[in-house]
């Protein structure tokens, strides 16, 4: 089969590889049908992340259907149409029993598991990939959700609504900033009326942005580059702060603006990915009743995304703002790459 | 001033009695400029509710112009336009510091305290109106909500979401179905998406109340009539039943169905008020992880559905279907009286 | 090998059968070490429970030894010592997510699953038994865990402390009233402090079984045969009732009995298993807000109830009176049939 | 009356000053019997609280006898034993109503409210003291409670309770790590167990806490100044870290030891005040799902609190070490302020 394969820092290549095998008898075979770039693909390209060898198939993004199941699979048939999820887990483990799929203590050979595939498996910019544990790493799409949409399920979704929105409570009557526009940002922001938010707050330094935020349900937008954001937000609350911010950039300076603008008794959930520590400045923050959380996707909340998808209630496919077949894999990653300019969310891969 | 005045099963006269007074420190006098009539009134009327003395002036809904207050409010002044609760509490006894102020533990005179508007003290179909412990009992209109709008959060909107949505603990992605499409039913069809729900079910025997239904929410609609409507409705689930079912009637066939259409895991919540016994099925249901809910209103969930109406997220003016002037207070009567052939949902009267 | 078979009502033998076969890749075989006696096996002789077809091996509880694994199993090993929770579960499919593992939608052949051993499978009185799903069924055994204590985990402790103390919301401070001090309503009892109750009221007609709640943690003992026993359990609370009343027989006047000493804003959790319906007195529970539940256990909460026996927090081998062998097991049965006079509580049956 | 009177950083006397006057009709006047010193009034003494003026009569913990009462006091009457709690509340603004105590948004003259005994206004380190806010600010005394216990609840046990155990999300088996074993670190680890912690481990550099910490309901003990400290704790988990990590100091040092030792999807609960900012290795914890929270105590636990120490449930009374009358308050401050030496952890201070 074609795949595209990482060849160490900046280098990659869509090629001829070795088609995957059933290994264990929880695997499942899937022929790719749609699959997408992350902002983590992107990372790795740069050689950011160690762990990922030359050689290594990328891609934690999916759709597809079934071809093969190994003998211990149960819930999964060949022929099933099916979301394939960034996080692989076993489903049996302590951490899988609290539904933190992220921390599946199994053993995938020496790789662990949680994100491994385009990681420390081979993953799903491919004609196909085997599924670890598929009965408990893959979703069947219910009728009448696109390829499009499903695909949005497989990490950006989940990540903004568990990390985002659930980690950081949001209930009815909130008012919710959401620190940082981009992809992971904009599904925090059409995630968080699912609890009831009063008022969505997009904050970013870029304009066209912020108007992006609006058509994926911000209520309001500010510019965090203005000398007055903090008062400009606090003026949209009763004057002591949002009671949810959700940090969605990954450095210091975003983090620490959370946490200025939520307010007594409110919560920060840091969605953003840190190279670095940050300054908490816990000489005001002790007295103030508030929560940080952090974390990364365990995508437990993946079927019931996919029923709001099935319902129309969730626009998931709107992320999509480009469209390339399998052959122009290096055209996608070259708009993703370039997404300020090109103005890309996601881009979708088909078949 | 002028007011609406019980004078026993079937007699009621707009008529001139003394204006309230401040009686405790914690009063506040209202001058009511929007009230409404509630389905309770129509059951006062006709002598269902024994502990309402004759000569009490009814009514437990209203907007108003604070004109007076006690020494000991704080947080109200005159001058105010606040809306007045349907519960009154004192904010200070074990079940205030719950939230749950419709079991105040306060006394007002002999009455006890909770629901006593228009039942144990008189009420807000008057031009003016006394509010004990005004400090918890009214909530200060945020600028730009309609006194129409902010009627229908005395004690419909709260209900349907307290002792509807929350206490059958709606959350995202889940089926919801509500028996009853009256005021009530809809008033829950309409906060359930508050807590995102995917699918909202409306059951009701009335064609005409099941297209209203759809117009405040219901993605769905079964006639409760239907000889297979309970399959009708375990077809719009996975086949195991809803996630959440609202009763919101008040007899036993209703509360029964609620219980036949009801998941394993999932919730029955009653709204409707009972006043008979009901036969529960408990060979059959004692497997199935369920939980049943009962309540009546605490209004504490009011300040945050005014913000949500603030932000235009809440949709609460359209429950008016008929208006009139506090002089028609007899006509508006008759029409919510006769509201299946007038199709009133609420009537609302002004000043 | 040896095991108890059940030849129609009325009829059981200790009698050679052959040894139980990997059936299925997720299956485990586990050597039984000691096993124990459930009310439930006592219904299944009389013949109370049809789905039982004669042949069948008895018995849902044990500890053992592990000596065979199907070729998907990769949390356990053989050698392993473990506990064999009562549920089965496949840990994949959505009732499984919830953790709602009595729930569990996998086919185990036509039986479906859940609680499957000796019921729809052959259970655990023998020699060796068959696992379903054993990496989600079976639990691995700490060091310092005895098998007597252990075996208490299989069913009765965690469905008093899931479907008793957590269904029924108890919280630090509370009044708990547990109706029914048999060995379930005993489990409730001790389980109870796990969530700081402040007082726990065991009620029962036996005066002997009210001695053994109060050594099982029960702080104050009603007979609810005494004609003011409502006013005695009251005078324990604030005048209002208690926060929690759990229902451990199953039987309409007990249920009753729950309804009648619940607080407002309190719950009543129904663990007994009931053979017909109940009248439930809406019209005076529409108004009190409470919450009734139900429940089968799913032994969810095994894992940690083991790490609290580990710690010696859990004095989970005080329920153990009697002591057999296997070869006893007729003897066992006989001594646990006739427990209001032999005051067994659980008889614990050894290889 | 006499009283304890600041004089600036360094000085302070015990001498005659006014008697205390209803100022608002919510006031309460409480006769002081009890009284005791928290670790804060040496930092005021030191000059550390700007905010306390000169002249300010500290201490806000006390039990008394209620003297006399403002015209708008509805729950408490003259005569009644009490508890004054450390946060004064208004019962009715949007703070109070979600039971966040601690940032009440009324105004107490140009005072702010929350905790202003002893800080804002004059405090009970005296014969009497005016309650603000008395229906919602003191906790009439269930017989059978000691002034000695009471006091405790006052605000350590309450502070240990909500913001170490409670923000910690404690729940049955759970793994405690408690950093620091003074008096606040004593109360969370003596409240753990409210919520069934399997395990709870004292962190101390000093011996003689660490054997306090037992005495208190640690189950086991680590100085954390070892140089495989770390390892001493995992070891007591399964190797992935405590369920939840509670700060009791309020140094960068210990918070620091929290985040190492937390395990994935664990909780830091922060209790210690602190006064520099901290460096929170984000890099690391991104990824791990954990809560850090922070807090000033609501004391909206203290009727809780004072429900189980009613019924023996909570040994409140063993923070107390040593005993004075008022004559000998400054004795008393001088105990408690070398703790270290004198192995003082409350000081009671009896009329």
């Amino acid at each position: 089969m074609k795949a595209l394969v990482y060849h160490g820092p900046g280098k990659k290549a869509w090629e001829e590889v070795p088609d995957p095998q059933i290994q264990q008898p929880t695997d499942v075979i899937v022929r790719v049908d749609t699959t997408t770039i992350c902002g983590t693909d992107l990372h790795i390209l740069k050689g950011d992340v160690p762990a990922v060898a030359e050689g290594r198939i990328l891609g934690h993004e999916g759709v597809g259907t079934v071809t093969e199941i190994g003998p211990a699979v149960s819930t999964i048939e060949v022929g099933d149409r099916v979301l394939i999820s960034c996080i692989c887990s076993c489903g049996s483990c302590s951490y899988c029993h609290q539904g933190l799929y992220a921390h599946c203590l199994a053993d995938e050979g020496a790789s662990g598991i949680g994100w491994i595939l385009g990681h420390l498996i081979d993953g799903t910019q491919a004609e196909y990939v085997r599924v670890p544990f598929g009965d408990n790493s893959l979703y069947k799409l219910p009728a009448g959700v696109s390829d499009e949409a499903a695909v949005m399920l497989s990490d950006i979704l989940p990540t903004g609504f568990e990390i985002g929105v659930r980690y950081g409570r949001v209930k009815p009557g909130d008012v919710v900033a959401v620190v940082g526009a981009g992809p992971v940002g904009l599904a925090a922001i059409m995630t968080a009326s699912l609890y009831g938010a009063a008022r969505i707050i997009a904050l970013d330094l870029d304009a066209n942005r912020l108007d992006k935020a609006k058509a994926f349900g911000a209520t309001d937008a500010v510019n965090n580059g203005d000398e007055d954001w903090i008062d400009q937000v606090k003026a949209m609350t009763d004057g002591f702060g949002v009671d949810v911010a959700i940090e969605a950039v990954g450095i210091p300076e975003t983090f620490d603006a959370c946490t200025k603008i939520v307010r007594p008794g409110g919560s920060v959930a840091n969605v953003g990915v840190h190279g670095a520590p940050v300054e908490l400045a816990m000489q005001d923050l002790w007295i103030m009743d508030i929560s940080i959380t952090t974390g990364l996707v365990s995508t437990n909340t993946t079927p019931m995304l996919l029923k709001l998808v099935a319902q129309d209630k969730l626009a998931a496919a709107s992320f999509a703002t480009h469209r390339f077949t399998f052959e122009q894999v290096l055209d996608a990653y070259d708009t993703f790459g370039r997404a300020a300019e090109t103005k890309a969310l996601k881009v979708v891969i088909k078949r």
